[in-house]
């Protein structure tokens, strides 16, 4: 099934070709957020349009990435830049009778807002070890925590999810009437992230495999 | 290993940060971009910096998208617009001692210039063909073939690959000297994309399952 738009809180937000793949679901837009590990953000700096991956991960209606003081797009989006976001997760390729009704199923995320550089040193611990959790739940406890000078060196922005067009396409083919009858295979090939055995970086018998290292693999 | 910087064609596709990080090997810039399904397309149109993602192949030393003509994307992408175009594999998460050496692993290309659209009719149907090669070898032979209509209302871009970044980052948890003796699980958990068992659109006995679709699960 197609997902359908339900509210469009911004002219940038209404899906114009395919209204129908529109849903402005707020658990579905938290859903995508989450299972993504990277996002793509575009922002113009020095004359020119980037695309840059990074990290991402969500508290609340915040989306939030980080990286080094010096990074020059932490740099480029704390300058009181418009930017935008997306997330994509493609599920499948959907094959059609005709080449023209062949397409993909996914659920994207695109968002449009400022990012603002979180100072508070409280809510930049509490948004960092937000991130940790959704890395491996509980290896906040386990790992060395970032002491002042990693903290201090770090920069963590966030940006709302307010202004986001969230689109869905989870189907089988649709042919045209006319080509119904062709003796042509559809459906679906379908694609999904899976987790590979663990890598293990020293064998230490001291050491205990956490839980989120053992139930890992799919 | 962790590829390293071989070339830098502009001063946009200098890798600052982690120069140690950039590889601007062509077969891997390419094996990157025919891996990855959906690519993510910046650019700035009615004031506003987009990051929309689109599905996209490649021939030779292009990255090629298509849409219907009235997208609004490829309007703005026409019309002399500098754009830039990010690929990001994310192939693990790579878990230290310490929570601020914590990375991932990941095979990303950003690619900056501008798309032309591809007008001579039968570079075009080239383009496509190659686009369904991508999906399925030998589908293109199967599926009814676009007519003039549904070709003429679809329209082809392509950009070049020629000012391209490439990172690779693919390696073992980095730690201080002075971390590696605490007793925390040190690892990479790899991800993943897989490919899971086809959906039959429809059940008729005459006709046959291609080879691409029988040999499609992992």
């Amino acid at each position: 099934m197609d997902e359908h738009a339900t509210a469009s809180p911004s002219a940038r937000t209404t899906i114009r070709r395919l209204p129908e793949k529109a849903n402005h679901d707020r658990a579905m837009l938290h859903g995508i957020v989450d299972e993504a590990y990277v996002c793509h953000v575009a922002f113009s700096a020095d004359g020119s349009t980037h695309c840059i991956p990074t990290a991402h991960w969500r508290k609340g209606n915040y989306l939030y990435i980080h990286g080094s003081n010096g990074s020059r797009m932490l740099k480029a989006l704390t300058a009181d830049t418009q930017a935008s976001v997306a997330i994509t997760l493609v599920d499948g390729l959907v094959l059609a009778k005709s080449a023209f009704n062949h397409t993909m199923n996914y659920r994207s995320v695109v968002v449009y807002g400022q990012f603002e550089i979180v100072e508070n040193s409280e809510e930049k611990l509490a948004a960092l070890n937000a991130f940790m959790d959704k890395i491996a739940e509980g290896r906040r406890h386990e790992a060395r925590p970032g002491n002042s000078k990693e903290v201090n060196a770090t920069s963590v922005l966030r940006i709302s999810l307010a202004e986001a067009a969230v689109k869905v396409s989870a189907s089988l083919p649709s042919d045209k009437e006319e080509d119904l009858e062709l003796e042509v295979w559809t459906g679906v090939l379908p694609l999904k992230t899976t987790r590979g055995t663990p890598i293990h970086a020293q064998r230490d018998e001291r050491i205990a495999v956490p839980r989120y290292v053992e139930n890992w693999a799919d």
